[in-house]
């Protein structure tokens, strides 16, 4: 680790000696106490990775069921729960101790997400004082086990459609549960192959032949042997790409009864005469607000693909500062291969998105806890905080699956190898961008929500009801609702052409990145708008309409987000004392901003917003900022604080 | 499967109905009956891809070893090789069986590779009749098992600088095999681990004192029994990310004795009392000529990687006509996946890119088979062979992970249960970008070709040798010398915003699409040539010249190969029959391009043959086009002819 001050590299810049200590301090940031407990534990089931590979199925998930059991004993895997019932009363905290859990055998991790997270959350969420009286210092402490039983297999993304009822007896006050079809079998479960005791199910509650909705009940599906109770059946998923320590399962329910107590009636009850009650009135609402708990998911799965993403930027980057290959001049010796150009523009662009990645998920933690806490109560902050969550678990995961794919690759053949860690990480990752929502269908959630101005029903993710929505008003009152930043009057004032969009100087100017990514998704945003109302008032089909703006819709709301990231990353920046770490995060900075404009510098040209001499200034200058962190670049990997024995890949680290 | 009469779809275009028997007959072409018998072999060992999950790894490694032998046993391994020794004497037939294999378990595909095509071929290619007596015969019928033993762990890409030696010792007749330190372990190497009784061996030749460079020599590793030879170290590398039933292999030889006559000596040998000769002259052409012998496995990966996309494509496609989810209008059903039309945008650019480097394969296939028959001989020829195998296998390969990853997430959670086939092909394949040459370093094989016109030998891979090149020459020679196709008095025509490329009309002519991806190539060909001059110019190392113009290096080559691969697609289009078939074709291709343009929009524009009005047409276009694939999608992937068991993704198939 380099002392913080200035050095001079090989080709004569000046660069700034990276304080290590500090930078991951300034990461790990309020959480640091969490995070370094976490550590520790993981470092101690560091073995696992290695018997991931090795050991049959059955036993690598009993292996991955002790670390957890042994993790909760230890009190870092449910903050989120109350005081009273072993928890920490924090969710932030939750949240932070699952990013850090994500450095290691990952699933771990997602036995830890479906069993404190999902279940545990659903009980705590969903349910009553009874309910946490009976179950939540059971699930913390991790003896009591259960699944979150949505997902069908014929409804996905689509929960509101599920086939799965539980139809209210009043004779007996029983529920009676009941898997219609196989479409309607619980799908994907984890936690229901083999260890799952309870199951918090999704159901069309029916009472006195009413569809009341979905709603989510607690269902004994194993007695104390270990035997499915009476009328559940359950199946095992089999093998999977990844996450293989997790006994992910299918669950028919036939004609199961429970108890009417068994409902989780935060939002909604029945009376023991059949009576169903619930303070909120409209049916889209009460799921959606139910649908809300799914919210610490997306923020928990969004931080594991940035911490997944640093375990393997930094493997890849040290490598690629010891190994050599091909000699660049005669009397030289064979050249690093972080040297070459290429391979730090392979690279870097993906550290300086992780970097930014981090800063948003900082923020959105934040968010999460201000809202999950109590502290924050408006309607406004939690739908942002809905969107928000999408939006950066669907761009968080696309960049760990691309991140894990370029440092593989950047490693060659001793990448392939599962001894330098990028085989699971890959496997175990790549459902992050499916689950916990289909990140396509996230961002048209996050899409909907900029169009309609959250005044449809949030979370809604089908098209129909947005084009019904856009359709009903006039063009210019959509375009007006969708400038969420009221830049307008700006975008009059700047003409094509205009040189305060061109001018040489200020290619790493904040102020300019943050224009061009905000005038994208203002500009973007209008258009899908314009095109969906022309659409429908051309008298073409909803349906026809949204399939052929869609990939415009996915866009606008892609371009949202990225414009959240640049402006954490920015907002952070801007708080930085002076000093090498501040020049570092600069150059990282930059580099988002510029690499995230060049990405797209099509259609900033289309659109009169980046002259062709000026694109090819910003290539140029990409490259220049690509030199500058050269030297910096394995500081700042070091500085994620991947433990490392979690690294593995002990030939490529200590490569002579 | 369709007739071949046209329909009307419900969006109300005439479409195409494809035939496709005859489309599929065109796919195989010449070698259809070659590629039939490996079909019945994959279909007969079809539970194999299950065995691949449930297995402990020697049994698998055991069962991957039986089929591979039980294929051979029926003579589709090893085409290759003369009839005398069990094979057909036919180049391209090796390659079309090889294509087809890569249909099934890629762990059989890669072994046979290793066993007939690695091994054998060096035998074959490097040796002479004495070994072809010896070994032919055993290899062919996979009775004598070996390795190609020519990577170190720590000269990858850079094999002319391996460090194992094989020093003559004039005084018994024999050769002394050392590896001197464990970055000169031979790594990664099929068969080592388990199953290879003999490997061809890549060492320094020593003779007198004098290094003679880099040959090959049969170094017995087991005895009969399995047991490694004396001064034989044998590693295993373990579990890996994919192709587990290879059992690859390190490699450590303490002083092993072979006779002389274990030299392979097609190209050079020993005598008995030490005198070394060789027809080719110069050390690195004689270097150069033994890799050409690599060629055989590039072309055959990028025919794998090819084959590979077909088979994630055909499940995702078939699932996406079967799956519904999300009402698009209050009266209809859920709307099928793939009437969305982000979903088309996702799959169809892979779809037709698919065919578009099927086509160029063909045409890779047959030049292969041209030279490798004797039948085309020029030194033009064989060069162009080598670069397009390195492209080709760059691009294809390339293009299976990013699409067996896009078919993965658009099938969601079932996508990623190892009954749904993707696991597998995504582990499998993911080594492909990196082994047989990196694509990285392959492409800048390809643009050193074009850059000094083949006149430095070409496959050297270094970049002190391109620079040093091109920085012997004029500015202006260096721009002649990369205009390959003479195009300088057609660029001089045209000056920017000349209308001939930017009319509105003439978006789907060919010649428009070929006439822009002609530009690009030559284009970047000579700014590339004039940067590494510049730089040169200006005093610059070589390595830092090189370091800073590598990117553009490697985007010419890109562009270099996408030109070369539309071609191929326009040669076969233009040769078909007027029908529905080539109909749709004719789409396929006009997608290909045009997604290619599109890509690098930015570029086009930047280089002024784009305006932004027309840029914005082609992304109406490519939704128009995708709209118009939308009723023969299932057909077009049907005619990939891959066979239902391979699929697997029975419950994806069957969706109801």
């Amino acid at each position: 680790m380099a002392t913080p001050t200035s050095k001079v590299s090989e080709n004569g810049y000046v660069q700034p000696a990276v304080d290590v200590p500090a930078l991951t301090r300034l990461l790990d940031g309020e959480h640091a106490a969490v995070r370094d407990k976490v550590r520790v534990a993981l470092v101690e089931h560091a073995h696992l990775l290695e018997e991931a590979e090795e050991l049959p199925r059955e036993e690598f998930r009993d292996r991955v069921l002790e670390t957890v059991v042994a993790m909760a004993g230890t009190g870092q895997t449910a903050y989120h729960f109350p005081k009273e019932y072993g928890g920490g009363g924090d969710f932030g905290a939750t949240v932070a101790a699952f990013e850090t859990t994500a450095f290691g055998d990952l699933s771990v991790l997602v036995k830890v997400g479906v069993q404190f997270g999902l279940f545990g959350g659903a009980v705590l969420n969903l349910g009553t004082k009874p309910h946490h009286d009976a179950c939540l210092a059971d699930i913390a402490a991790g003896r009591l086990l259960g699944c979150f039983a949505m997902t069908e297999s014929g409804h996905g993304s689509n929960v509101q459609a599920i086939g799965t009822t539980a139809t209210y007896d009043a004779s007996t006050r029983e529920f009676v549960i009941r898997t219609p079809d196989d479409a309607s079998r619980k799908d994907y479960i984890g936690n229901a192959a083999r260890h799952g005791r309870m199951a918090a199910v999704f159901a069309q509650l029916v009472v006195d032949g009413d569809e009341k909705g979905v709603h989510c009940l607690l269902v004994p599906i194993r007695d104390e042997a270990g035997q499915p109770m009476p009328g559940v059946r359950i199946g095992d998923c089999g093998h999977k790409m990844g996450l293989n320590g997790v006994d992910n399962g299918r669950l028919w329910f036939d004609d199961v009864r429970v108890p009417r107590e068994a409902l989780l009636n935060r939002f909604a009850d029945v009376s023991e005469d059949g009576v169903y009650s619930s303070d909120i009135e409209s049916p889209n609402r009460r799921f959606f607000t139910m649908l809300g708990t799914l919210v610490m998911g997306r923020v928990s799965v969004a931080g594991a693909g940035i911490s997944a993403s640093k375990v393997a930027l930094a493997i890849a980057t040290r490598y690629a500062d010891r190994r050599r290959q091909f000699t660049a001049d005669d009397d030289q010796p064979e050249q690093l291969l972080l040297d070459y150009g290429l391979h730090q523009r392979r690279l870097f662009p993906l550290l300086a998105r992780t970097y930014a990645l981090h800063f948003a998920q900082d923020g959105l933690r934040r968010h999460f806890d201000d809202v999950f806490s109590g502290r924050a109560t408006s309607e406004q902050v939690r739908r942002d905080l809905e969107s928000k969550a999408a939006g950066i678990k669907a761009l968080g995961t696309w960049h760990a699956t691309r991140t894990i794919q370029e440092c593989r690759e950047a490693c060659g053949g001793a990448g392939y190898l599962s001894a330098n860690r990028f085989a699971a990480l890959k496997a175990d990752t790549d459902v992050f961008t499916t689950f916990e929502g289909d990140n396509h269908v996230l961002l048209q959630l996050v899409a909907k929500g900029l169009l309609t101005d959250y005044s449809s029903e949030f979370g809604d993710m089908s098209q129909l009801d947005l084009v019904k929505f856009v359709a009903g008003m006039a063009v210019d009152q959509v375009v007006e609702r969708t400038m969420a930043h009221r830049l307008i009057e700006r975008l009059r004032d700047v003409l094509p052409g205009d040189d305060k969009w061109n001018q040489d100087s200020g290619l790493l100017d904040p102020a300019y990145h943050l224009d061009m990514l905000r005038f994208r998704e203002e500009h973007m945003l209008a258009g899908a708008a314009k095109r969906l109302k022309r659409g429908i008032d051309s008298g073409m089909p909803a349906g026809e309409v949204f399939s052929r703006v869609q990939d415009h819709v996915i866009a606008t709301a892609n371009a949202h987000v990225e414009r959240l990231v640049l402006e954490s990353f920015i907002a952070v920046f801007a708080t930085m004392p002076h000093g090498p770490n501040r020049v570092a995060l600069g150059l990282l900075c930059d580099l988002f901003a510029l690499t995230t404009i060049e990405a797209d510098r099509g259609w900033f040209m289309e659109h009169n917003r980046l002259t062709t001499n000026r694109s090819k200034a910003i290539s140029r200058e990409i490259n220049d900022l690509c030199r500058k962190l050269r030297p910096l670049a394995v500081d700042l990997v070091d500085a994620f604080g991947v433990p490392e024995e979690l690294l593995r890949a002990e030939e490529l680290l200590t490569w002579q």
